[in-house]
């Protein structure tokens, strides 16, 4: 399988995190590790490189060419690391045909092969939508996007891509030209573009499986009426995305996976150490 | 390191999550499982053997010997298994100097070769007492077993066995004595002798570290003002210990160590697999 990560140097530590939770639950499966990261020393490529190695990983740097970014509009706040994923196409080699780009604060907690193995059809990708009873993003992001047509709004945070059809329709300068009509708009920019110019051709997957919000436990609950329970989440979720601005890694995180989060940190230290 | 299990067949499944979580969690060790169970079929023998050796683990099982029970009182709702790991120098190789036992309903999160490593002097055993804010049972226990002098009453599912000492000191004749005297007060029967026999010759360990009662996160929280949150308890505390009646393998359990438990169940699965 082939992984995409992007990230900048502060990142690294959760990183690690994902690395070890994903290679140690998916044994048996072939792994190319694709990682743009700004600001990694030589240190930090060789340690996530003995860490990949290990698991019989393979990590495949990948270079950023300054030139595509000759156009791109800068925000405040964002680093140029945002645009990464959804420049794949440029950045990744012409002989892969499928990636899956994955956030770093989340556990991968089973296999990936279905979600990977998924028929995408000429979808340019497949994501889940983080509905909720109490989550307000979707309708003021419908709003703020004018994509009524489209299902819902798409997380970014897990993003299987259909290399083929990405290379076909996804173009740098639509992107920055889209970011450009609507910088006073844009709160999540990669997100946000993402919906905006591409909502409509992406395939929908389960989020209780794919991108399970771990703050919403009992949305989740609810919602399924009560099927989707802890035992339901352990032993279907595959990848949980601690969303939000509260992390596991902090001293301070009380939720309910934070648990199993900093057993896997515990784990990831053992690996490096 | 030597590790014994005790069982009767219906702790089988909690027994391969315990496994898997001690080896996983203490790699580069080498294992020798050392296992009395009752009732086992050839096919239970051979997955757990299995089991064992995809970590490098030897299981030994343990020859019980129907003789040494001509005397022993029979106890109702209690089978024969609760004498064996009192019967730890009866039952397992004169070679042995020592021996760790362990519950079937705890999980091992960390290295435990410090604790294996404990300087025993001339104790029989080290062990932890569930002090505990709201835990009645050590003055209960206290005066149901006279006791007054013992600093408390030890917890006996996790047990360091001076095996040498044992072997000069611990004679069955004495336990099953000890049970006929007692049988109306015996609550916890091999707890209740272990206490009531050798309760001053068992040192005492941080139960925080070495048999964290899962059930009492907060109380611990409180009684180290503080010290002992969350990221103390993953980092810090090797084997958690799911006392009690509720246990984390059943669907309604909902204690906070409960995620991890069900995960390593799911890991236990694919191990078993």
């Amino acid at each position: 399988m082939n992984i995409l990560f992007t990230l900048d140097r502060n990142y690294l530590p959760p990183l690690r995190v994902m690395l070890v939770s994903l290679l140690m639950n998916n044994p048996g499966e072939e792994f190319h590790i694709y990682l743009a990261g700004d600001g990694l020393t030589q240190e930090d490529w060789d340690g996530l490189d003995a860490l990949c190695a290990r698991f019989g990983a393979v990590l495949h740097p990948v270079a950023i060419d300054e030139r595509w970014f000759d156009e791109a509009p800068t925000l405040r706040y964002y680093s140029r690391a945002m645009y990464y994923r959804l420049l794949a196409a440029q950045m990744l080699p012409e002989s892969l045909d499928r990636i899956l780009y994955l956030d770093p604060d989340m556990l991968v907690i089973g296999s990936l092969r279905a979600l990977y193995d998924t028929d995408m059809g000429d979808y340019l990708y497949a994501a889940s939508i983080h509905h909720g009873l109490v989550d307000l993003s979707t309708p003021v992001n419908r709003i703020r996007l004018s994509t009524q047509d489209a299902e819902g709004y798409f997380n970014s945070g897990m993003l299987l891509m259909n290399l083929p059809e990405i290379r076909k329709s996804v173009r740098p300068q639509d992107i920055f030209a889209y970011v450009e009509q609507n910088r006073a708009l844009l709160v999540l920019p990669d997100q946000d573009v993402l919906n905006g110019l591409y909502g409509e051709r992406i395939l929908e997957l389960d989020e209780k499986l794919y991108n399970y919000d771990a703050r919403k436990y009992n949305g989740y609950l609810l919602a399924s009426q009560g099927e989707a329970d802890m035992d339901y989440v352990i032993a279907n979720t595959r990848i949980l995305h601690f969303c939000g601005k509260r992390k596991p890694w902090n001293k301070a995180y009380v939720g309910r996976f934070g648990v199993l989060y900093k057993h896997y940190m515990q784990l990831a230290a053992r690996c490096m150490g």
